[in-house]
């Protein structure tokens, strides 16, 4: 693969905060970036050289976008398959449109992990509520309902404890085709942060644990608390997903660790940069951001260890308005999203602190 | 002083790659940026959230430029002093006018570090050529007779090594005011930087040792190979200059280190980012691109220290499209300046390496 020289423009689907990152890590290697969103405002229009406010479906805006950039990645991963494929015959997609489609439905993703032999919770596709009775059946209970498609931070799930769950969750899922999957009763959710470039190289970086509140990520330190073999375990199969996809650049698999089994399992995985990751722009030599970009413009991968012991914090709803709080410790950084409007709940920021090991 | 809040617009006078690192690294704290640069195709627009492409005197396009920003600051010291005192009196100003007066006259410069007991080198002001034979007089052989305004990287200089030389370098000037400085001889160049906050209180950077090329910075190390003395002393003459201009942002002194006497003496300062400071990007805990916006905008300064051994090069003109050479080191951190023309000599961008403690 030749390199997307430095002066180039680089198309990034979706303008959230992620888009943000990558644009801000983009210009240190001299690319302009070219944001494509369907919302005014995004946050990542502030910081790049270029955008258009355009619908998914727009094919005469994504063919004008195409036409001005030299490669485009993507910010997350429900950018519509048809948007993906369409951009895809006019230039470089990376990464491509498989891992997007195939984590976009949850069984999809199941069935391909475990074609590849990468350990997920025991899983079951269901649309009927006879179906579901059979699921139970093969999965075992508890059990979790989930929409195969759509659904984030807990949305459109439904845990089954017994049998007399089976017709609320089947109700719940409102006759979509749905999976229903084992429930893990695990002790870390960790996630294994790889990139893969161009050349097949791939650069892992440390295991990451993470600390959920209501379903959405709220601290993320790094190195995690387990063992180097679970470690190892982690960051094989993140290898190993993404030399299955034939993938290009970060891909993100969030985990389970059961201690008593000595087992990791994948919760889902993210063909994109990642909250979890966040603590790498200062906590790693390269950023997962700038790592992204390395890969997606086909230059060599930088080191991607951390540089001491890092928390990363996020900031929801009023807490972005804390600055000075947060950076009275000299020693914290701190990101705030350029989003208009603090809701309650809402990502707004993170704060990262990094104790070296001096 | 009151915290200029995330979300609010910066305003940069000058559009290079000063003002480009700048922007990106007022973005994670949250803040804006609008350029104001007479250059078309300014390195900073391609990051900023606005621009305006219009002359230093060009008091309309000024005046809606305050109109749009919540502070101005400045990435070079050649801004028309008109243009500062007529920003000041509509937006903060930070630095203020006072700092870009000094650094833009030798002999005020001079003078005034003269008169806060800051060494320099002996000097004297001459504009006829009697003036410049008392002023050889006073200095002593060899001297450097410069003109007092304008002039960089070595322009509009003339070397005196003997009286015979004083013909020619009256000629050299032309008849416009300039001065005679006695001719150091320096065993190291070091530069010392400091932030100052609104809060009064100083950041200083580790003392770093800048090689030059044909005048012109061609590699930084940190932290300078000097005595912790010399260090102690370089610090306290920018802190005792930086409290002497009720200063805010970060202030840059170019510095002569004599061993055998055991002196620091100041060549030159610059109100603004410095190129000898690009290594704290990755270098430092807290760059001084983000020092310097968090001290324009009133929030608490950041931990100033090295996080390591630092190198850092400066590209110039084919030497920027060894992209992969460059990154063919993990290590390495490669940064381009956005610059369209890589002209023979022009400082293009940058490479960093930290070799960290560990």
């Amino acid at each position: 693969m030749e390199i997307i020289e430095p002066g180039s423009t680089i198309g990034i689907l979706g303008g959230g905060q992620l888009a943000r990152m990558l644009t801000i890590a983009a210009a240190p290697l001299g690319y302009k970036c070219h944001i494509y969103c369907p919302e005014e405002r995004s946050p990542a229009f502030q910081v790049a050289d270029a955008y258009t406010i355009a619908a998914y479906d727009d094919e005469d805006a994504l063919a004008k976008f195409a036409s001005e950039v030299a490669v485009v990645t993507y910010e997350f991963e429900n950018v519509p398959a048809a948007t993906a494929e369409f951009i895809a015959k006019l230039k470089p997609l990376r990464p491509a449109a498989l891992p997007l489609a195939i984590s976009q439905d949850r069984l999809t993703e199941k069935t391909f992990l475990e074609e590849h032999g990468i350990a997920t919770a025991p899983f079951a596709p269901f649309q009927t509520e006879a179906e579901l009775k059979a699921a139970v059946k093969k999965v075992g209970l508890p059990a979790i309902a989930k929409t195969r498609r759509g659904g984030y931070d807990g949305k459109g799930q439904s845990i089954l404890h017994s049998q007399m769950d089976i017709a609320d969750a089947f109700a719940e899922m409102k006759g979509v085709p749905a999976i229903l999957e084992g429930f893990i009763d695990f002790d870390i959710e960790v996630s294994a942060i790889v990139a893969r470039g161009a050349d097949n190289r791939i650069a892992a970086y440390p295991i990451a644990e993470n600390k959920h509140t209501n379903h959405v990520l709220d601290e993320t330190t790094v190195p995690a608390n387990i063992s180097e073999k679970l470690a190892a375990t982690a960051h094989v199969m993140a290898a190993k997903l993404a030399n299955a996809l034939d993938y290009v650049g970060i891909l993100a698999l969030e985990l389970f660790v059961v201690e008593k089994t000595n087992e990791v399992l994948v919760n889902e995985i993210a063909p994109r940069v990642h909250n979890s990751g966040h603590w790498s722009i200062e906590g790693a030599r390269t950023s997962q951001f700038e790592q992204h970009i390395r890969a997606v413009c086909g230059l060599p991968l930088g080191d991607a260890q951390n540089l001491g012991n890092v928390r990363m914090k996020n900031l929801f709803g009023d807490d972005i308005h804390k600055i000075e709080e947060w950076l009275s410790d000299p020693r914290a950084h701190y990101h705030h999203y350029g989003k208009h409007e603090a809701r309650k709940g809402r990502k707004m920021g993170h704060v990262t602190w990094v104790d070296s090991r001096e």
